[in-house]
């Protein structure tokens, strides 16, 4: 019997087993954002640390300038074997609104083979699969063909803000050929997919100011600027209703997708008129010229995503308010640079503000999209890895989302980054009742199992 | 001694006395929007009811279906005296931000001649004028002679949402001539002002919704409409950064100002570079080819009081919301009507959400403009009481803003209102600090006693 056989009849074999880990995990209120107290975030991480130690992984818990991060290997770098770091969060979003979950968020439940809590899917559920599949590993044949290191951060749901830093400061330790991350989704039910592109990300705000203090519009209607009519000029001018960017030289370097992406999407089951219908909408918007998913992947986009001023609560109030804004995500493309853009924009806004309003334009993330080539070792391990743990071929599909994080993996640590998805498009992740499908987590077990074995035998 | 000689003497020998009445009208907290206790507004009530019985007057403590109206009158009608309708309210605004405030609200302090206290201009202070003159009349001559009615409501800072029944339901018991008002400002520091006209209003709301829900700007933006995009072309395309309202139709009806409107206020010591600094403004805006006394009283106005969609707090949401929103204040003149205002508003909006949207449109009020001849007999007594009371020559000016209950008044009524304005533009009625001068408190008292005795003499 090969040595992956031996592994994946372990897993089976412990399938209860690991479902309970799993449910233990998920217990945790390990949110990062507003944990309750901070023995929530601690004892979690604390928990994990001993899971890894348990599935026979050298395990530190790692202070950063805010919670700890946890990093476990497969001991001393074997410089013969590739090394692949994979990276995952402990933390989870906030609950809010928490009268919407039909069960309570940190007593996970299981029903009808899916498991609701918070955390399910992002990335408590996902994560654990790797965890599993190196115990598998250890616990049968008591090695893992690879150099694993495993980076579990506790500060993503707040945007990792002390990440780069330690992967900077731990850099050797953390250095690998490739990155696995399972925090992304299946393109559908038994529809496993490995993401080879992400959108990246220039977020933007720009804050109005007219008077110096809201005004009475009787009083003051028709002598004073309304900051609001501000935003709403230069945010009407930026975009069209056809999905158009007016920000010259926006789209400067914007490739249409290649031959065989545009082969690719064409295979996936997608449907227009059944995604519109689900949003509530009588069909899909945006640029007509190009079909739903070079839209969603291949085209940049711009969303204002916040437009505030003056009242917005029940009834009226006549107020002319001193401050209004905008707050605009902009999803990059490759070939498009995030600086530029982030000076094309603010470019745009400042000339587009009259005279008598003053205007302060903020710069909150800068992100470049990423590409990862589909003929890597890595993305060819992944593709055997998924056809033997979900028994089917992985899509290929590109992501519209940012993964900051990936970027820098990719640019700055010159690490391919590889993304299974495990999860569903549904599993509410940032939503009430998250969950995570129960089978799709033992296939995740089972994949990433595959691809330690795959991936040592083909690396480069 | 002429009779009014003896009135004025009265209210001199009487200044600490009425000053130390102003002072305990202010001490009650009589929020309308959300008293801290029933008790704290119809202590209010009771007080000031108690006080127009000390004065002399027939006095009640009316319900109505929300805080009670005090009702007060020279007693049983005298068919040969002319009936005036003098109306203000005992109800103040809320107190927020109190930590703005250098004193306590309710705790009202004189500084300089300057009483600070919530209500104090807005209106206690300026309606007890009314009540003190009506006492210096009865206390020396016992008698007053016009009819006077007294209609002091508890719900003004709340919209007056039950004034309009409950004044057609005691319609008899208060028709009247004429009403007098003083819930308006001088001009400036002994610049007493008599309004002979203000500006109506129509106000609207309209609601966007694009998708069923709030999605996230990665994965959907590029295939999903964004509300927030469609509220800022349509609030873009309202009105021009020229201060042009571009909803066709909606200058119908609109006149210049007369000549002699011309000759008032060329009058006015008006700067529009003072009052533009005071703003924090490099200049004043609007329609420049209109003088800004032009702008701010003679032509109509379209304000965005409210604009809202999406993310507004701290820092970066990636959200394309489902719904997003502007409210919006349209201040209109004579020859408008409000009601084709409010049709070709919302006809212009529902022209330009585009189909992958939905729109709500709510109409909140529709006043019309108010002009009251200048050579009503009720308007020249006002001006010789003012001439008499505060030894200069009122100013006749407009308002930009809109009083719904004068329309009422007006139009439904038909009772002309006359505007007197004890207060100045900076007493920050609904604002911290909150203020009134005493000096003016004291004219406004002989203004009030003097209108008494000339439009007695005068009224047709």
């Amino acid at each position: 019997m090969s040595s992956i056989r031996t592994v994946l009849d372990y897993a089976t074999a412990n399938k209860a087993r690991y479902e309970n880990d799993l449910i233990e995990f998920l217990k945790f209120p390990s949110i990062s954002a507003s944990p309750q107290s901070r023995t929530d975030i601690l004892q979690c991480a604390e928990w994990l640390a001993g899971r890894f130690r348990a599935a026979g992984l050298e395990t530190e818990t790692l202070p950063t300038r805010g919670w700890p991060a946890v990093v476990a290997r497969t001991g001393p770098l074997k410089p013969e074997r590739p090394t692949v770091l994979i990276y995952g969060h402990y933390d989870v979003q906030p609950v809010d609104p928490v009268d919407l979950w039909k069960t309570p968020p940190f007593d996970p439940v299981v029903r009808d083979g899916v498991v609701y809590a918070r955390g399910a899917t992002d990335d408590k559920g996902q994560l654990l699969t790797h965890l599993l599949a190196a115990e598998a590993w250890m616990k049968t044949i008591g090695d893992i063909p690879l150099n694993l290191i495993y980076l579990i951060e506790g500060e993503e749901e707040i945007g990792s803000p002390h990440l780069e830093e330690f992967i900077l400061e731990h850099r050797e330790k953390l250095q690998a050929d490739v990155v696995v991350i399972s925090d992304t989704s299946q393109f559908g039910p038994e529809m496993p997919a490995l993401c080879y592109a992400l959108r990246g990300l220039t977020y933007m705000e720009f804050i109005v100011t007219g008077a110096n203090q809201d005004l009475h519009s009787g009083m003051f209607g028709g002598i004073v600027p309304n900051p609001n009519q501000v935003v709403a000029a230069i945010v009407a001018e930026m975009k069209g209703l056809d999905g158009r960017i007016r920000i010259p030289g926006f789209y400067d370097g914007v490739k249409p997708p290649e031959g065989w992406e545009v082969a690719e999407y064409e295979k996936l089951p997608w449907n227009d008129s059944d995604l519109a219908a689900q949003l509530g909408l009588p069909g899909l918007s945006g640029e007509k010229e190009y079909p739903a998913p070079v839209r969603r992947w291949y085209r940049p986009t711009l969303d204002v995503n916040g437009m505030y001023g003056g009242y917005a609560g029940k009834g009226a109030k006549t107020v002319i308010p001193s401050i209004a804004g905008a707050k605009v995500s902009m999803r990059l493309v490759s070939g498009q640079n995030p600086e530029r853009v982030a000076e094309l924009f603010e470019a745009f806004v400042r000339e587009r503000v009259p005279d008598d309003c003053k205007v302060e334009v903020i710069r909150y993330q800068n992100s470049p999209a990423i590409i990862i080539p589909v003929d890597h070792p890595a993305m060819k391990a992944a593709k055997v890895a998924f056809r033997n743990g979900f028994g089917k071929e992985p899509l290929l599909i590109r992501e519209g989302a940012s993964i900051p994080i990936v970027a820098f993996f990719v640019d700055t640590m010159k690490m391919p980054s590889i993304l299974f998805g495990f999860g569903l498009p549904d599993d509410n992740p940032h939503a009430p009742n998250e969950k995570f499908t129960l089978a799709d987590f033992h296939r995740g077990i089972a994949t990433s199992a595959h691809f330690m074995d795959v991936y040592s035998e083909t690396a480069g």
